[in-house]
């Protein structure tokens, strides 16, 4: 075999972060050419022609001379956008259709829990309390959605479908049909005042970082049947203020709030956001990747490179995203 | 005025069906008319020409000698239909957008729910263990809909915009653009089979009642990620047999059960339903009526009526829906 080895350079944190999985599926998926599970496999560093990483060590990428493009297996890049050492080849972001449909499954799930007051009935079923509030129409709601890439214009599809009234806000200018779009630090507020569920599906760069604190909920909208408004974030954990979220939820400024992405994960288990009576609570799960599809893409995308030259979906890296 | 009168009678059991509520709002939409809400206001028998009505006493309708057209405020008429005493006149089913959009609203997130594994992630959060199982696309899952009238093909439609795979059950044949349709007694087993997630949304007829039994949970599919397959009941608690669905959560041969709707309502403080660690219990509230839509729909029927003699969404009293 002459072509480049693929490193694989795995974070094994979670159920879907297995390594040994992982590397069955990239043998399967690469079948010309070898792969490497390190720190396990044997390979030659100077042979290593391609990586596909999850959350790789700081300066481990640094290794091979040779690296022509970098896969990343998830969403998000932050780490590897501030690992100074990093080699200047493209960093390329799966782009999965599967991904996509996983976070709207999640985005949907949670919207609808809090519109439909799932929580109070929680509570009454524990109760064995047959106690109905009246219930509103989705069409009484606003749901805001932060970030409008491939995942954001999703979720907006999916919940106009159902039908919300959708809005959306970016850093840059976007146009999404059927919903509006506001952008900029100058689209912010009134994005922000018309918005009962907000949905944060952001990347983490230092523009968006801690944008998710007081000030922001204090501008959402409380003129809808919910009352206080709602936050879903499941974007990255960085985004937040979580002494904030649980403040604002204690005071009233925020009803509820859905997080699935936290300022240190796993989340520590002395955190009071486990418990809170408002909080759902998932452990960064939202949108896992499937290994089948993630290794198929890197495969095409190798094949693609090697036939063209081009990539799709190449990180920006002074953007960050 | 000479326009014969409406009268109201409601049967007010919870925070949605308040009398003095859709008084307020019958009083708007029939302004060119007499609105009595029984028993309260006085009317004359004989003027009632028209009745708008919700769980009345069985024999309450009898009383009005020149009644034209029976209205049900909700989507079941099957407690209307076994009263031996009911007029012979029209009897309309409400059939407004609102109350479809709201049972789509159920389906969805409650099948999300199961998907998701989220009573699973709730008693994480619970524990505060951050333990994430895996995860697979809603592709992974089919989801059978008992009952193709307009509730199970909006409830189809959406689930199929999510990724699920979806198959329909009707008692007569039907044909949904996408989703694969089984009917009659010889298609229902071949439906259970490939089903993983069961939805029923049918209307409560002789030939319905307790169909959802051991026998039938015991054909649904097992071979899917979820494993033991799930009950989503959202159409009449006549329709199950809640000693079968108990015994069958608790021998594996279901996984778990998403109820709106009881044998006897409201559930019984005792039943063991309201504890059942695999049960999402809601107090009848899966599709609400929206008194504005509804009474706007009735004063909309009544005016086609006095202008050409028709009615839309007559209930067939022989086949009972």
């Amino acid at each position: 075999m002459t072509k480049g080895a693929l490193a694989l350079l795995i974070h094994g944190g979670s159920a879907n972060w297995s390594p040994p999985r992982w590397r069955q599926r990239f043998l399967k998926a690469c079948a010309d050419r070898a792969v490497a599970l390190l720190p396990d496999d044997p390979v030659e560093p100077a042979d290593v022609h391609y990586a596909a990483v999850w959350k790789p060590q700081p300066g481990a990428l640094a290794a091979f001379p040779n690296l022509r493009v970098i896969f990343n297996l998830g969403a998000g890049v932050d780490a590897l956008v501030a690992d100074r050492s990093l080699p200047d080849v493209p960093l390329v972001r799966v782009a999965v259709d599967d991904l996509t449909t996983r976070m709207t499954e999640y985005v949907v799930m949670h919207v609808l829990m809090h519109h439909r007051q799932q929580l109070y009935l929680f509570d009454c079923q524990r109760q064995r309390k047959w106690e109905p509030r009246t219930q509103w129409a989705a069409g009484a709601i606003e749901v805001g959605i932060m970030g409008l890439g491939t995942l954001g214009q999703d979720a907006a599809r999916a919940l106009r479908a159902i039908g919300f009234r959708v809005s959306g806000w970016s850093a840059s200018r976007k146009t999404v049909e059927g919903i509006t779009c506001f952008h900029g630090r100058e689209g912010l507020e009134p994005f922000l005042r018309r918005t009962n569920i907000l949905v944060c599906l952001l990347p983490l760069t230092p523009d968006t970082r801690h944008l998710l604190d007081r000030r922001l909920f204090a501008m959402l909208n409380r003129d809808s049947p919910l009352g206080a408004p709602v936050l879903i974030n499941a974007g990255r954990g960085g985004l937040q203020v979580e002494a904030d979220i649980l403040a604002c939820l204690n005071d009233g400024t925020l009803g509820a709030a859905s997080l699935d992405v936290f300022e240190k994960e796993p989340l520590p288990a002395d955190s009071p956001l486990w418990s809170h009576p408002n909080v759902i609570l998932t452990p960064h799960n939202a949108a896992d990747t499937d290994p089948d599809a993630i290794s198929d893409y890197v495969a095409q995308m190798i094949a693609q490179f090697e036939a063209d030259g081009t990539l799709d979906n190449v990180v920006d890296l002074a953007r960050g995203y």
